[in-house]
């Protein structure tokens, strides 16, 4: 509940009537409640939760100390409603997830309230992680590194990028997690050049590099890793790109502690890739904060203007693509602490240990 | 390209600079590109992806044929430094889906432009399916089913409702489809009462009715069933209940003709399900539309204005939830065609054959 009490605060000393949160995650993040499709609207007194007939029962059982308005025609003129009734007259909004469309109803069903847009409020708070927050975390890592070493063996010429990906996703499940956090990333030989590639039904062969970008999803909070393996012979070239990139990330967590500005991490890997020569293969920023969201704050690229603090937890990915031989990419999870971080997450990644 | 055809001449008639998309579904069914997070703006003249390093190879082996434009700062600028070099003065955006701050973000950075809020024009050209477009969601379903007959003997006393889902997923993928549709809901005995469950670990019991509502994604497009399974000894009354809503799915399958209203469909459900004592236990929609999306047009519920039209695909989906005790809900796909509408899926309900 702290993070509701910050924001009842919040709005008293504001002065303002209520807080519409219409992210889906955001809601997750303040009550726990467990469905989808429904809207939180928090004020200084009582808390609303806004839902069809498919969550009443389930919206009873997960938070019944809020409560529980069912919709009627349409959900904002539900919302537009209970706004009127209880006369508030400055209002929240969340700029970056109410549509234009809901702004437009709002404006049209409730007058002479001051709507303001507000940006990333509930988003800065779930930056820091909570304790309880980091042991599901460390859980979804773990079941997605138990996952992993279930089916390395299978990386092997002649299976396809989508079976690869489908026995992973199994596994992950198998190891108790809910699902995998994201599609997974399977990207054999020259496919990995692509950062986001699809599976397809393109067979290992014996000279390729196998890029897996996956992670697991435990009570709501996900991982995310990335690891190369090399089936057979690899040039020495290619190996010689591996650990241009091993040493970047470990030059981009070796820079993590509280205080220092985001973009700084992303600047230690970038910076040393782009001196290898290798500056226009590595487009992407160096990694993302991670938990109820695959991708949420803080940003970890050239121009985040964050400074990180201790319990952020965020993915550390440098990469070189390059289209038509291939592509690198090895992620972790960091946790900022007091001194630096700590790595979370432990596949072997040396280039002795990917070679199967 | 029939679609963007039909858009670049609606743009012409309507003396319209450029329509921005910033649905990610309605830019792949333009498109098909296989990308996500990118935007497409169609002006009379040409077109232009923005989109970021991780999606720049895969958008130019996509779809060639339009220019793709790598964002800077940010994805949002980038469109505006593109609408204000092309000199458009009036611009369609999608306000179901243009967030309010990419809005702001939109007129802070185009000075003097018109920005139009449009609503659904390319998801009200999705409703009709093709020919192409009714061959995968066929072939979505006979995964699904194939999928739901492999699992079909392991809907067993002691299984938990995780473990069934687990296999099904797995089923789903190892049958050619990508994934699963949507989390699988599997849901035992009085759990089935919430329409929307989220799978636990709760173990069959022989009394249980099992729930199970799945389907499989295959090339984009979705299936979307729901059968229930009674595993040994099930009351009379329950199967009262079973009996009531098959028949209502049967009216409703019946009632289907182009030129009908859609709300007629959900009548011809919600008043048998009413006339036998239930009205208060079926609170959701008797259909949805679906295709690339499991949720799309035409709307299927008692305040829908839609007309049926042939070639239009959506699910009827009539249930009974009763809290404490379960839940009935069986699903299936049609097509409107010329007299009525052929049924696309074919898994067994009658009461002899779902009985384990």
């Amino acid at each position: 509940m702290r993070c509701l009490e910050k924001l009842k605060k919040k709005l008293k000393e504001e002065n303002v009537g209520g807080l519409l949160i219409t992210n889906e995650t955001n809601v997750h993040y303040i009550t726990n409640f467990t469905g989808s499709e429904s809207v939180l609207l928090i004020t200084p007194d009582s808390d609303y939760l806004f839902t069809d007939f498919r969550y009443v029962e389930q919206a009873q059982q997960d938070i019944p100390w809020i409560k529980i308005v069912e919709k009627k025609v349409s959900l904002i003129k539900t919302i537009c409603g209970k706004i009127k009734r209880l006369k508030i007259k400055k209002l929240y909004i969340e700029s970056l997830h109410l549509t234009f469309d809901q702004y437009d109803e709002i404006t049209k069903n409730t007058s002479g309230i001051h709507i303001v847009p507000t940006k990333g409020i509930i988003e800065g708070y779930r930056k820091r992680k909570t304790r309880d927050e980091l042991e599901k975390i460390q859980t979804a890592i773990n079941i997605a590194e138990k996952a992993y070493y279930k089916i390395r063996k299978k990386i092997l010429t002649g299976v396809s990028e989508k079976k690869l990906a489908d026995f992973l996703e199994f596994e992950i499940r198998n190891q108790g997690g809910e699902k995998s956090s994201f599609e997974i990333i399977c990207a054999a030989g020259p496919r990995a050049s692509q950062p986001h590639a699809r599976v397809t039904a393109r067979t290992i062969d014996k000279k390729d590099a196998v890029l897996i970008d996956w992670g697991a999803c435990f009570r709501f909070y996900n991982s995310d890793l990335t690891r190369i393996s090399f089936v057979d012979k690899i040039s020495t070239e290619f190996k010689t790109i591996y650990q241009i990139v091993l040493d970047a990330q470990r030059f981009a967590i070796d820079s993590v502690r509280p205080g220092r500005m985001a973009k700084e991490v992303d600047y230690a890997a970038r910076n040393y890739i782009a001196k290898k020569g290798f500056s226009k293969c590595f487009g992407h920023g160096v990694g993302h904060g991670i938990g109820l969201e695959v991708h949420e704050g803080p940003t970890i690229n050239k121009r985040s203007k964050e400074i990180l603090e201790e319990d952020m937890v965020f993915t550390i990915e440098p990469g070189i693509y390059i289209p038509g031989v291939g592509g690198v990419r090895i992620e972790d999870m960091v946790l900022v602490n007091s001194g630096g971080c700590n790595v979370l997450s432990s596949v072997p990644k040396e280039l002795k240990d990917i070679i199967l």
